[in-house]
């Protein structure tokens, strides 16, 4: 029988994920599901919620703490939080959520926001408390690497600026929907491919789709091997967001927060251009930020 | 009754069109489905090709030549028809299609490739080979905007050289698939803020990634209009092509041969970099070629 001390959710545009926490921080059980806030009406939140965690809560006693984060809290979401803009720390307030259930006690964490240039952030605020709640003194740049790869310049326990790539849906998007799905298959990736075409996208950004079609093009011509088409593919999109976010990486402290794959592959991509990075798994960022919001460090 | 003397097919990916012809190269009729060679097993032309222009053939006497151009020769086409490499006139040779209706007399016309850097074409050759029959002393560069947009060097009547930039597929697919599709629309395009992206991209195509995301965070966070977006948008995209193709257009005479909205962006944004060109509408160059090939022009 799970008792859980708090509830950590990181739920996102395509999905929900929950963690029974104990109140050392240990996780005691965890579900996820295909109930992200793209999926959902409003009314469907506490529901979706309820088919996760319902099963940690106890019968009587006082209500469960959940602390979410992510896409949650947009205006799709199930209450929108308003952003809280840069320079600020990354954690601070939250709002709580009314359920029908007198066993839940819902806080959604806000994202952050930039006038200028303008840009959002919904999640990745976390991951970044979850960074300086192990490393305090941090100073310098986290990149954190997704659908939509964010860069943040991190200083004094603030988040100073912060710029958005479109370079994962991108990336996605020309696998699966574009011609090239074709050519790059679905499996692993061609590591001195990939290498290559970083530095080919770094050297001549403005040629990328033109790149982009000669990956077919040999693939009919050629008989490019799927692995070499899909490293191409993903270089020249990281390396022409490495040419974009040079002002945040060159002679900076970095850290990369990801997928375990992807954050390798970026951290790669970094090393060729002469940058060592740390790398960071995204789930133990996200709890460890969660759970400081939890503890109430941070907030406003 | 239309008796046509020949047949002029412009057969894609995902569109058939057929023109029912005159001798002197008057269009008697035509017909166009959504039969494309994407849509279609290799049993399934000839029937798709009677929907449109079996009305047209004669009970007997001699079969209806049908000149096709386009995706129908390509490997999963009717039947694949080898490319041709350059250098070489954009026209020459083709190949018989053997149909079980007797009154059909079918050719299709070859694509081209090069080998370094590898590219190919399917149906473009066709445009080019029309714009020289109206200008046989043509010398320069022709750009064929489209879902695959085609850059090609033309000098004494042959095609010298060509790239393929991506660049339609990824504004079809960025403004309907990914997150922008809910700030770009599906009308028309701010003007100014197209011109205005055109030099934003051409000044810092490393930018790309970073640009698009900030599409959407200005519609969230500044409401930004759907025609602004839509704007911004496309010239990101067609300025990314205009820096990635200047040695094609930088002091050359250039020809741009399209639909005439999508040739209208490219000429303003290349007027915007200091280069006139002229505007050759799609269709009309389509029939011309084809109607060369009819005469045997150009042919190996």
């Amino acid at each position: 029988m799970v008792k859980p001390d708090w509830i950590a959710v990181d739920w996102g545009t395509s999905r929900l994920r929950a963690w029974a926490m104990a109140a050392d921080g240990a996780v005691l059980a965890e579900g996820s599901s295909a109930d992200g806030m793209g999926a959902l009406d409003p009314d469907g939140f506490e529901p979706a919620l309820m088919r996760l965690v319902g099963g940690w809560l106890p019968d009587t006693g006082a209500p469960v703490p959940v602390v979410a984060c992510g896409m949650v809290g947009a205006r799709q979401g199930w209450r929108e939080v308003p952003y809280r803009p840069v320079p600020c720390a990354p954690l601070g307030g939250g709002m709580a959520v009314t359920t029908a259930d007198p066993r839940l006690s819902v806080r959604i964490l806000p994202g952050l926001s930039q006038a200028t240039p303008p840009d959002v952030m919904r999640g990745e605020e976390t991951q970044i408390a979850g960074l300086l709640s192990h490393m305090a003194d941090f100073d310098g740049v986290i990149c954190l690497p997704g659908t939509h790869t964010k860069w943040a310049q991190v200083s004094a326990g603030e988040v100073v600026s912060f710029q958005t790539f479109l370079t994962g849906e991108m990336f996605d998007l020309l696998a699966t929907r574009s011609v090239l799905r074709h050519s790059v298959g679905g499996g692993a990736l061609d590591r001195a491919a990939f290498a290559g075409a970083v530095t080919d996208a770094m050297t001549a950004p403005q040629k990328l789709a033109a790149r982009l079609f000669a990956i077919r093009a040999a693939g009919l011509l050629e008989g490019l091997p799927e692995a070499e088409a899909r490293g191409r593919l993903s270089g020249l999109l990281i390396g022409l967001e490495l040419a974009g976010a040079k002002p945040y990486w060159l002679g900076q402290n970095v850290a990369v927060i990801g997928a375990p794959d992807l954050a390798g592959l970026y951290a790669e991509a970094l090393k060729g251009a002469g940058v060592t990075v740390a790398v960071l798994e995204a789930t133990s960022m996200t709890l460890a930020g969660l759970g400081a919001a939890r503890r109430g460090r941070g907030d406003a």
